[in-house]
Formats: C-alpha cells, structure tokens, sequence
C-alpha cells in the first residue's frame, strides 16, 4: 500500500495500529455464531447478548458509557466537555445473515470504537457527543422485517410486530422476554431528533465497484428502496406416485415458474435487482407432491418508481402462473423502504475528510439497504464505503484489506475533527 | 350400498362390524403425530412407539402372540394347530409422510387385525399361521430411504445406512438408540424365505381408478418401480441489494429451472410419473441470494426401460442448466426397485376371492410403491386395493368409505380360508 498523508504525520502509525485492532476485533465478533458451522448471529439471540456484552467492554475500554436500550441495541457515549452538547451518532448493525460474513455491520461499530479511541487519546474536546450504536438487527432474518434496531430509535416499531414468528414458531414478543426485554417497553428506546447532528455509518462496499476503480473508501449519496413481501402459494399435495402429471396442481412447480419469472424479468430492467432468498415447501416429503410453499421475495432500486413499475410486472406474471396452474397464492408485504438520499452537508464532510485524507472522493450509491435509511428520518446522514473483496458479501468469503480500513478510519478522523456544530 | 353376498348370509353383521372396527381403529391411530396440527409419524419417533404398543394391544385382543423385531417392525402371529404350518403374512406399514392421511398403510394392519378376529371366532384351524406385520418405515420420510422396515425382513439393509441423517442431523444408528434399538442387530429381522406361503397387502388405491369405474376393491398385478436421487446445487450466496442480475450465480434460480424440467419432460411421456417433493435452500434469508439447494427427484414407471430413458433426459437437461448458470451439480441415488409383478396363484386366489364376495375382479397396476415391492423378494406377493376418495393420498383428505371396507374384509377372508397350501 501507498502511504496516505492522513492528518499529520506522527498519526499515521495509530491509523495502522487501530486497524489492526479493528480487524483483529471484527475476527473476534465473527466467534459468535448460533450455528457452529458458519457465522449466524440473529436478533435476540444467546450470540446477540454475547456481542453486546463485548462490544460494551470494548467502549468502556475506549472511555465511553454504555447502556443497552429497550429494543436490544448497545451504545456507548464519548461525552462532551461542552454545554447542551449535540450528539453525533455513529454506528451500524452487530446482527448477520445466517452463514454471514464477519465484517457487514461490524465493522462500521468497532471502527467508530477505536475512532474514539484515537479521539480520547489526543484530548480531542468536541462540541458534540459521540455516540455509538450498536444496532441488534438491521437484516431482518429471524423475524422477516429488517432495521428492527434503527426503527426502534424512530419510534416506527408497530404494534402488529408483537406477533412476528421466526423460523421455529417463536414470536417477536416472547423472544424479547427470553432475551431480557419487554416488547411494550420498545417506545422508551425512540430518541429526539432535536440534538442529533448527524448518524455518519461506515459499511464494507457489499457491491464491485470499488475494487473495479482500486480504490479503498466511496462516498455515498443515496440508498435504493426496497420492498419485501412473503408469498404463499397453495396447490394440492398427493402422492408422487398414483396422481398423473395432467392433475397435478403441484406448489413447488408453480413456486419454481415464479422464481424464474422474478429473475428473467428484473434481468431485463436495467436499475433494478429482485431476488428470491428464501423458501419453505410442505409437506416436503420425497414421495409427496407439494401443497404449499411460502417465498420471499426482494425487490430494490434507487428509483421508487421503476421498481414499483417493474414489482407490478412481476406480480402480473404470478397471476396468470395461479391462473394457469390453477393454484392459489396470496401475498404479505414484510417491508418498504423508499430510496433514501442522504445529507448534502454531511456528504459534503465525509468528501472533504476523504480528500484531506490524500484519497480521491468517489460517490456512488448503495443498492444494500443500511440503518442510514431509518436514521434518515430523524437526523442527517452520511455514508462512507471500505472496499470489500470481489463486492461478495453475506457469506463467508466476506473480506476487507487491514489498509482499507486504515483509510477508512483516516476519513472518519478528518470528517469529525473538522466537523462543525451550528 | 347395495347389499353384497360376501359368504353364508349370517356373516354378513360380522363384516359390518369388523369394518366398524377398522375405520375407528385407523382413526385412533391418526392422532398418534408428532406434530400437533397435522398427522406425521416418522420412523423411529415416539409416537412411532405409541403405535406399535397400541397395534401390539389390537393384535393380543384379537388371540395373537405380538414381538417387536429388531429394526421396529411389529407382528402377531395367530398360531395354527397344524404341525410345521408355514407363515402367511398379511400387513402393512405404520408411519406416515408428514401431514398425511390416517388410512395409506395403517388400513392393511388394521383390517387383517379384524380379519384374524372373525377367524378366531369362527374356529378357523387353518393349515398356516396367521402373521401380521406392522412395517416400521414404508415412506422413507425421515431418512430418505424407503422401506427400510420390509427391507430389514428380507436382508437389504446396507451398512453405510448407519450413517443416514434426518432433517435434524440425526443418524439412523442414533434415532435407532434412542428408540431401544441397535443398528449392529438389524440382521436378526430378516426372516426365512423357505416356510412362507405368501405376502397379502391390503392398501387403499390412493389412485382414482376405482372410484372412475365404481368399484370398492381391486387386484393388483404390478406395481412400478422407482429410483430416488438427492440432488445438490452450489452456486454462489450474495447480497440480494448489491450482486448485478447478470453476476449472480443463484443456486435457487438454477433448481427452479430443474424442478420444471422435471415437470415437462416427464409430462410429455406417458407412463412416467417424476416429481420435485423435497427442497431445502441455504442460506435461506430473505435478503441473501441463494448459494446451496438440496432437492429430491422421484421417478415412476410400470416400464424400467422407459424410466430409465426419461431419467437420463432429466439428467441431461440438469446438466445443460448448470453449464448454462455456472453452478455445480451432484447427486447421491438414494432408492432405487424395479418394476414388481405380483405372484399369479396367489393374484388369482384374491380375484377368486373377490368373485365369490360378489364383486367385479378389476385388476389394476400401483403407481405407488409398497412393501410388497420388497416382500417379493423372499416370497409370492398379492394385493388388493380399496377405493379411495379422489385418488388422495399423503394429506389430510384422504378418505375411505366403511362400506368399501367391508367389502374388501370379504374379500380376504373369502381368499384366506379357501388358501391352498401345498
């Protein structure tokens, strides 16, 4: 790697050395997995408490306060010296996808930790608190409904939730209490949008582009929309072996047509990505033809209307699938995020903290979806992108290069050091 | 109904209340599930034990000496008086598909229970023993393999099976334990080819043969064979917001595209019945591509040499859609039995039986497989249908009529009490 110039020269070797701390601290958050053969550390979980539980130790050791809030978050405040002190906010999610990558989300906390760390260090005395969040579930895994930790703090949580099920039958509400929490009690995690200056969130890329233009940080300037909805589709189960294919109204089939019609039809509108990631079938016998399956299905764009445009294209195809196949199926909408753009002076911050920092500002968009986007409703937000290794994430060959986040850390200094409080 | 001349008008009652017996025998074992809001009941469960001890009950009740073989089977053997007698065997199997019905396999138990009953009561000293088995695994649900209790008589289990897992990750040999059994013991089930008389299956058609054409009953001749294949497709998990369509290698996409291969191929061959009954998908989250997919493919035929060709058609189709999709493709055979044709004396002996009940003698070949299918391995095999509601079978709608009970009882027991033996 290059030496960057940074911030004064003397620093460039605690730039180095909070790296390798944030690298070796995203190696040890990656042991806590509810599945012992992969990364899988979903909300409200054994593995969520444990990461709490580190994360708090580390932001005590950087000289922060921590508490954990009503909905399961973890945060740690760098107070200010200063009266009526703001806050600025930075953070992002501890939760994964099962067999996940270490650096999706945690990175953006464990920086922001040894950041502070930098910060106390030098005496650094900001008009403004600093404050890190931890968020408890940003992926929406386990219960189906994603940015459950950002939500809580905008005071978007719906009372419906309380019945949200997971994968083995527990609902939202119960899991809270086995976790410690009480779901009527998520209000008191909302907080007023009145003293925040900013939520500023460091993410891996998750996406190519970086690495195809070989350089280590983006600025960005919006995040796509998404909508999630859960499908099912009911058909007749019979057996595999007596009912002719001509009276089959066989689930799975008609599940599969849909599946490959979402893909050739987002494959042919540009701007768009539309996946299904996840799928039940029952009976799910070998010898039993399927009666029912449920489905996700994921639809994103920067532009809320061409993917409305092109979700009614896909919804118009499943129709004449049920018609044809003469099944039924009906659909629940888990979630909708419009595209978020984030703030232009704090954009403009993070642009001149990269250029100060020696690198050149590239901005781009997000077509992941971050907890910048429920921040947005409360507060300015900024966005800044480490590079990540072939744009592969939410697996485990999820990787970052130690001087990537060296840069990383560098911009994030320079941005907040120089960060004005009107 | 109209009345039906069975034997010796005075039996007629007798019927009827053996018929009675059956259908609330078949109910009692329907709530024996382990799951509470459908019926399922898997090799090697606690309620696969509940209905073995309840099965063993009917058969002491009915003047039989009951055992448990060493694989899980259970038998009743009514004793003749005759020195030497061989062994006719009637039965069928207990467990289930999940969210099955309460009559495919339980009926052929039930029924040959209510059957020894009437025996006894009438002081039949006939120059056989009287043995019911009730088959411990027919379906193969919960190893994937089927069969294993009729295989088990007839020396087929395989050593590598020990290490056979259920969707929980739990081996064959430790299921096995757990029940009291012991895989190393398997070997003390097979059963002597040389004193048995024959095999006699009652099962309903599960098929709408019978039902089209209005009869209650029907003689088997053949029934096709099947080979079952476990299949898996790697592909590469991704960020669903974030991985361009034209990048993604979608494991999900690839198996969808399979599972309607599958369906059209063997839609345009006659004879052929192929079916997708199992799927499961990893990482499974509703915002991750998919990277992994296991599924199952059941193929069917009367005609080994058909299946075979519209096997390998499937099996190049797979093979052009991982070429095309740059996924990778592997496949484990987990079942695999030819076509069976069913003993001519005793096949004949069951539509003399039917004739002389005053029923029309239809014979018809099983889509379905059934344990015959092994018992004719180590002895002559015949069996008979009972209508059945729609053709349904594996889910709850399956439905049988008391009166088509009664007459296939005639049927079995006009057959048996006429039986030669040489």
């Amino acid at each position: 790697m290059q030496p960057l110039p940074y911030i004064r020269g003397q620093q460039m070797h605690e730039f180095a050395d909070a790296a390798a701390q944030v690298m070796a601290r995203c190696e040890t958050l990656g042991t806590l997995s509810q599945q012992p053969t992969c990364l899988d550390r979903r909300y409200l979980s054994e593995q969520h408490k444990l990461a709490n539980q580190l994360t708090s130790g580390w932001m005590i050791e950087a000289g922060m306060t921590t508490w954990q809030d009503s909905v399961g978050n973890i945060w740690g405040r760098l107070t200010s010296s200063v009266p009526n002190a703001p806050r600025l906010i930075l953070g992002s999610h501890l939760d994964t996808v099962p067999n996940g990558g270490k650096y999706d989300g945690m990175l953006g906390v464990v920086a922001a930790i040894s950041l502070v760390t930098m910060l106390e260090g030098k005496h650094h005395k900001l008009p403004f608190h600093i404050d890190i969040v931890g968020f408890c579930d940003e992926e929406g895994t386990r219960f189906g409904t994603t940015l459950l930790g950002s939500r809580a703090l905008t005071g978007r949580w719906e009372e419906k939730w309380r019945q949200l099920k997971d994968e083995n039958g527990i609902s939202l509400e119960s899991a809270m209490e086995a976790f410690g929490l009480n779901f009527s009690d998520v209000a008191s995690a909302s907080i007023a949008s009145t003293d925040i200056l900013g939520y500023i969130e460091l993410h891996i890329e998750q996406g190519p582009v970086l690495e195809q233009e070989g350089l280590p940080v983006g600025v960005v300037n919006a995040i796509a929309g998404a909508k999630r909805f859960i499908l099912t589709v009911e058909g007749m189960a019979g057996h595999a072996g007596t009912v002719p294919m001509s009276m089959r109204h066989d689930a799975l089939c008609a599940t599969a047509e849909m599946i490959l019609a979402v893909e050739s039809i987002s494959q042919q509108r540009p701007g768009v990505v539309a996946t299904v990631g996840k799928i039940t079938n029952a009976p799910n016998g070998v010898n039993v033809i399927s009666g029912r399956t449920h489905f996700s299905l994921d639809i994103r764009s920067e532009d809320d209307a061409l993917r409305d445009s092109v979700l009614a294209e896909i919804l118009h195809a499943f129709n004449a699938i049920t018609i044809k196949r003469n099944v039924t199926l009906s659909s629940e909408q888990t979630h909708s995020a419009p595209a978020v753009h984030c703030d232009e002076t704090l954009t403009s911050a993070l642009i001149q903290g990269t250029t100060k920092s020696g690198l050149t500002a590239r901005v781009l968009a997000s077509g992941a979806g971050h907890d910048a986007m429920a921040m947005a409703e409360i507060c300015p937000v900024a966005m800044l992108f480490t590079r990540c290794k072939g744009g592969i994430s939410h697996h485990p060959g999820e990787s970052i290069m130690q001087s990537d986040v060296e840069a990383s850390l560098a911009v994030l200094f320079n941005t907040i050091v120089d960060l004005k409080h009107d």
